[in-house]
């Protein structure tokens, strides 16, 4: 019998934000699976984790540099898959922490996909998004009765942004640091800059909450940045 | 000094998929509100943070009858909150628990925004979405790289559904049970029909997951059914 690999959501950055069974997955596996952007960096994911850790976990570390570019991702994945996979082959169990949900926008689920098709037994345990996390933050709702919700990532190419701000009640905008200035000009285009609210790292030091866009400091933004607009208003 | 209300997220289902933050809040909580939708009916939220609660908290059963009737709905909210109030000025904390995360389609935040601008301290704590638990359940992944999610809530008219179905990659319909067959046509007519995904009940007793629409039993869906349509396939 081959090890398991879970996939477990660690939540956006308060470590009480964790799951029992994400802690309890934590605590039982073997192997910790940390995701990093280069050799050496901290892996912030391992950083909410670790109090739950305990001493004797072996960690193995992924490299997963952030690029667009395909034949450098492909083969940190597949790096990734062979380390992970010789674990499972000796018969030990991989948790492999992820930031907020490993079901939205998360290099887990290449390695999950690629393992689950060569036979290993693989399972996700989910987190609190970053966007479930800010709302609560800011104290305002994602989507109340026939509202929609529209959910953005960094990646996407502004071509029909528009539509999606104009037809969607609620929308949020993942990771927008390097995309701020593009955006702030885009909402007041649209009359909509009043109702956007900005959160950096929700639940991390440094924290930020701002309702007011022409008050951000575009230079500032975290790599964690979050925007919510709502039609409704942001309070 | 006045009590404090939290609105506290138990998850899809699963009490393991409670935060370590909601049961603090759950155990420390003076009284714990519960959302009904009618006296003497069962509530689940209640189900699930049942284990965390011990023997001596006071439970106060708020109704919140399923209609559109805006007086009816109105006058249930107001007693919510003089409920609640009550407590609150008797120094009391209230721990309000709701299904999944209470700034999705949540009745809590009605009486988080009434309670907040009487001036009383008022916190959200976030719980796993049922999108996120059953994406995690099928083993999908519901946004990668520059795709986007739409969530529509049950409540929503199916308009301009066709629009969103052909814009977004990735597209969340939740507690579709009474519009399954609607739905199911639209599929067919868009050729998305082997695209979606129904999981019922996620990690509650009578789960069920169907990859294929044309086994899903219309009669047989539980209030709590979620669809996933993913364009790249749902694996």
């Amino acid at each position: 019998m081959p090890g398991k690999l879970y996939g477990v959501g660690v939540g956006p950055g308060d470590p009480e934000l964790i799951t029992l069974k994400a802690k309890r997955i934590l605590e039982e596996a073997d192997c910790i699976a940390v995701p990093k952007t280069a050799a050496g960096r901290d892996s912030l994911a391992l950083s909410i984790a670790e109090g739950l850790l305990g001493h004797r976990k072996e960690i193995i570390e992924l490299q997963f540099p952030m690029s667009y570019d395909e034949k450098l991702l492909e083969s940190s994945w597949n790096s990734a898959v062979a380390s992970i996979k010789g674990k499972l082959d000796e018969d030990r169990n991989v948790a492999f922490v992820t930031l907020g949900d490993p079901t939205v926008y998360s290099t887990y689920m290449y390695v999950h996909k690629a393992l689950g098709q060569y036979g290993y037994p693989v399972e996700i345990i989910p987190g609190i998004t970053s966007f479930c996390a800010s709302a609560a933050r800011v104290g305002i709702s994602l989507g109340e009765n026939r509202e929609t919700i529209a959910v953005i990532p960094s990646a996407y190419e502004c071509g029909n942004l528009d539509d999606i701000l104009n037809s969607f009640d609620n929308i949020v905008l993942m990771k927008i640091s390097s995309k701020f200035l593009k955006l702030k000009e885009k909402l007041q285009e649209l009359h909509l800059q009043d109702k956007a609210v900005v959160v950096s790292r929700c639940g991390l030091d440094g924290e930020m909450v701002e309702r007011n866009i022409n008050e951000v400091d575009e230079n500032s933004l975290s790599y964690f940045t979050t925007m919510i607009i709502k039609k409704n208003g942001v309070g």
